[in-house]
């Protein structure tokens, strides 16, 4: 680095935003301190390792930034919490300098403002690659946390949005540079700046959703972690899975960093109020996709024709 | 990695602790649910990077899982509250396998059990070298928190425990093998093994502390951060500063990672009756160092002698 670790800490400093009302004390102590409701806490982490989940030659300090936030927002939402605070534990190398962590702060606090949360504490640490420790808090009302254990036989399926956009934009990133069409525009802006869904997450829940999780890691191997934890198994129409412009039904099923939710609901009133209420609050696609069962993963095609579902998706320690 | 990430994941739920009474959803989803007291939050995150913090070759994966707790309860020590939940957000590399990271595990569940924390979630990414980003999060009555801006001129300046012991034992690694005295032996088990101040935080708090933070980068740095933050300097009686068996002066002054308690205390008094409880509590020495004054960092000898005081120390851009 260019500058000393207390001359860094006082830039980041001027970037953060002041501390909000439930605030006590932000960045700069041993710790921060924060006053919560009398909610029931959400906490989670989620880290960006270079080499892992980005190259600093094809993203922006401030798409990773954003991303950064986003990814652990996503996993407060599958918990239908709300975020409230956020910690960054920052690993720098000699390959960026002070501008590059400014614009990476930029990208983090612009998330923030988003979503209103509160970045109130980090840690700079040096290594020979960049990454990025995100931990965020969120709060939800006493009990009222949606877990991925709760889906019973009979629970209809749902997911927002439409996926595979992101695995579509890693495709496109990875080949020859050439114009892009507006689906491929919109895939590649998808896997650099995804969305959290927390609003959509509230009305989920406020359906009955009977269990949620974000897909981060690809519809099947998701899907399966959802089953494993309710002691179920799941029927997937597979021609039913809503395919992002510029994807192809397997990036759909297989393809991870969507961050789109999966839920089970009661029966397909519940899926058909919560289409509804999530196109008219959000302009976001609710669709069924499928059914949960006693037990077992099937696909069934629009056709009838069935076949076991492969968890298939990304395993970070056995991706190449 | 010899073991996918779900596999991974099964074999580290199994070594967790259960769920506590105030954990509500543990390891597993896509968050922790915790429901926390009525008290203020204390949050901080560290991390251990390997080449900067540690080295594989020179360190047993449980002293690690230890040491990287133990570092994050120091921060929420520091703060004069009590240690409530952990995340840890592990970076692993090829170097490493399975039973390499449940060691790692039993070291953190270890600490953890010490203080009364619980380890309710994280998260795995593949990277070119390890390291372990802990968050923790403690609790303190509404607005007691103790921070390191309240220091005010004619403050007397107090320590826990004796300085220098990590610095020796980090000189005692780099040096050639020989059989070390009982002195060696207890620098070098502080090195890998340091303690959390938590109960004597709590005993410094009470007899009315203006100030307080711990010493991780070195008694002189860390002492002129706690002058700026308070708008206030310091004058360091250098030959009272109580200096660690194997250590030097220069260790007790200058070197990082002592995790020992840095105080400003209204007078001589408070110090007395601190020095007194924490001896009958904990076994561990107070001692006062000098005096808060209107400004400026000044070194006094016991002969009178002055200097201005170098804020040395481990700056962790600046290390080589």
């Amino acid at each position: 680095m260019d500058i000393s670790e207390d001359a860094l800490l006082a830039a980041i400093r001027k970037v953060l935003s002041g501390a909000g009302p439930e605030v006590r004390v932000g960045v700069g102590d041993d710790a921060a301190v924060v006053s919560p409701g009398s909610g029931d806490l959400v906490l989670t982490t989620d880290a960006l390792v270079e080499g892992s989940h980005f190259r600093l030659a094809t993203t922006t300090a401030r798409d990773l930034g954003y991303k950064a936030v986003i990814v652990n927002l996503s996993d407060i939402a599958a918990m239908a919490a709300s975020p409230r605070y956020a910690l960054c534990a920052l690993t720098l190398s000699s390959s960026v300098d002070a501008a590059w962590v400014m614009e990476l702060f930029g990208g983090m606090l612009s998330a923030c403002d988003e979503y209103a949360l509160w970045l109130v504490g980090g840690n700079l640490a040096r290594g020979p690659e960049v990454s990025i420790v995100i931990t965020a808090v969120g709060e939800v009302a006493p009990g009222r946390a949606l877990t991925r254990d709760g889906a019973r036989p009979g629970d209809v399926l749902g997911v927002t949005g439409e996926l595979g956009a992101a695995a579509a934009g890693l495709r496109l990133a990875a080949g020859p540079p050439r114009a892009p069409d507006a689906g491929e525009r919109a895939a590649s802006a998808r896997l650099a700046r995804p969305t959290a869904r927390v609003g959509e997450a509230g009305v989920i829940a406020a359906v009955g959703a009977t269990a949620m999780m974000d897909i981060s890691d690809g519809l099947g191997l998701d899907l399966s972690r959802l089953c494993a934890a309710s002691g179920v198994g799941a029927r997937l129409e597979v021609d039913r899975v809503p395919v992002a412009a510029a994807a192809t039904r397997a990036d759909a099923l297989g393809g991870g960093e969507d961050y789109e939710l999966l839920a089970t609901l009661p029966d397909d009133a519940a899926v058909d109020a919560c289409a509804q209420e999530l196109q008219e609050a959000f302009g976001v696609s609710f669709t069924r996709i499928g059914v949960i069962i006693e037990s077992g993963l099937v696909a069934v095609t629009s056709s009838g024709e069935e076949r076991p579902l492969e968890p298939r998706g990304w395993d970070h320690f056995h991706d190449g």
